[in-house]
């Protein structure tokens, strides 16, 4: 196997093959060294490969695969009867060392699941968390998480949250020493829930964090820090606050009713253009791929309605996490701050 | 007394009497009915009532009060040293019956510690909860409680405020049968945390209440739902995250550097202009006022850096709530649906 060779479920998400196999095609024509293998339905992905270069085909290997997750099962159910579907086959590819990383658009509940379920959590982790880079004012980023995977954490799983978020922005943001901050309800330190005031009591003590207190809501994408921690239930619901305001000024920007001439209708174009692209940055698609750290290898959610370009993004972001080791570098972190974890 | 009299807490919030008072003549102005209590120190307030007319005076009381709670202090120190403020001599006249509702822009946690300390809550309701009316997309407003008086909620508690917030529906938006639903991180039943799959549980079986199920934090603004419940700490979070979401998008309309013609930005300046207009109705300053419900009487916190329309539109929601006798209601609606609450 070579060294950089991405598992990924071609069946997941609202468009399935469509997006996924191109998507694919174009990660590969971009990084010379990179390898796919692809896992799903022979039948939908082939008429896909037709036009397609010989040199990109050669790193590419097609995993058959003939069931798939469906998008609406219940997760419980629909990891109870994976056996056979891309996204199962997808995983046991990392388990067993054929591809270090492994991206899919499917059913993120079940993917979560799976993934719990099959790969081993890095020694020091209780349970991985979701995370992903969200664009702030500053033109940085600010990691999110657990953005849903644990929707209730303790004070220990806050802290690793952290440690992992902190290992994350370094070798993925190329931050150094990067701020570390709690979501909180308040920035006094009485504020708030008692696994947070732990978690709090815990980071001031440990050297190897740059921990700079707590932030509210509102810091969310003001770039006072690098990584902002708060539990699964909190993220999953400020990421979709987060989501759901920005479509909804994407959407009024483009909602004008009224008659315009012809020429004031110009203008108008040029300038909500020009907007959209100073708001881009913001738009839920350009930030696609939450990635689930603490496992040995990486696992990549891309948004179910990812288009190509955005299901790209989520490639880039499994072949980053590869490339740079993310998992190694976590596991070396937590064995200096945690010597005596469990 | 006059039936309508309002408490004003004359001294709260970033401006003080600069804003409170010229605020409170304006209401007193648009409403002929209406009595305010102006609690605060004399000698700041009085340069702000010279110019006025008497037949406005008349219904203006100048009650002093030489301190006042610093913005910055510690809830729990301000409560402490409380007596003799303007918020604490504003809520007395609430207690013993001088005033029927409050309104203040001072020290957040200080004005929710200290009513709920003074005010009894209303049988039925073990802690009172605040409230805020969003703007949504489909042109009406919804409810969203609670926004951080209790950090931790049991699903009694998460019940109790579907009710307010239904009746509060009702009485102040006038919306008939208003949907209710609960704040969550996906819509099958078996999703989140345990209390508010208990909530869920006995709000199903109340017939009184419209309750439609979970929703997630993207549909706070698009009006699925008029009223929204969740704990403190999360309606806290959603609500800074949604206002720190909004306030980059209104930044980033008004932060274009490049060099235009004259006329390229006077067209800009139009087209920016009509935008914040449509945009304007989800800037913070114009949804003021969050209603502190659960108590016999209603306490309206206003944002401390509240500028004089914006104070105006906070005793506006306590002149509304008084006047629609939301917590008589509240009271009525308890008993009908928890007879035999503690």
């Amino acid at each position: 196997m070579s060294r950089l060779t991405i598992a990924l479920d071609a069946m997941g998400g609202d468009f399935g093959p469509c997006v996924t196999v191109p998507a694919a095609l174009q990660a590969l024509a971009s990084n010379p060294a990179l390898n796919i293998k692809l896992v799903g339905n022979p039948s939908d992905i082939q008429p896909h490969l037709n036009q397609c270069d010989s040199t990109i085909l050669e790193r590419l290997q097609l995993i058959p695969a003939e069931l798939m997750v469906a998008n609406d099962a219940k997760p419980s159910q629909a990891i109870r009867n994976s056996r056979g579907t891309s996204m199962r086959i997808a995983l046991e590819l990392l388990k067993e060392g054929e591809a270090q990383a492994c991206v899919s658009a499917g059913n993120t509940g079940a993917l979560m699941g799976l993934a719990k379920m099959m790969l081993k959590p890095l020694d020091g982790i209780d349970r991985p968390a979701l995370v992903t880079a969200l664009p702030n004012q500053k033109g940085g980023k600010t990691l999110l998480l657990d953005l849903g995977a644990n929707v209730e954490c303790d004070s220990d799983m806050l802290v690793q949250f952290a440690i992992m978020g902190a290992v994350m922005a370094e070798e993925i943001l190329q931050i150094n020493n990067p701020r570390v901050a709690l979501l909180n309800i308040g920035e006094e330190e009485t504020k708030g829930l008692d696994n947070i005031q732990a978690a709090a009591a815990i980071l001031r003590n440990v050297q190897q964090i740059n921990y700079i207190g707590y932030l509210e809501g509102n810091d969310l994408l003001t770039g006072e820090t690098d990584v902002l921690v708060c539990d699964g239930f909190v993220g999953n619901v400020t990421l979709k606050t987060l989501e759901g305001v920005v479509r909804v000024f994407l959407s009024l920007l483009s909602s004008g009713k009224r008659k315009r001439l012809w020429w004031m209708k110009l203008i108008s174009y040029w300038f909500k253009k020009s907007l959209s692209k100073r708001f881009g940055h913001l738009n839920p698609d350009r930030y696609n791929g939450a990635c689930l750290l603490g496992l040995r290898s990486s696992v990549i959610k891309s948004h179910g309605a990812a288009n190509q370009q955005a299901f790209t993004v989520a490639i880039e972001q499994a072949v980053q996490a590869v490339e740079r080791q993310v998992p190694t570098q976590i596991a070396a972190r937590l064995q200096a701050v945690l010597p005596k974890s469990e």
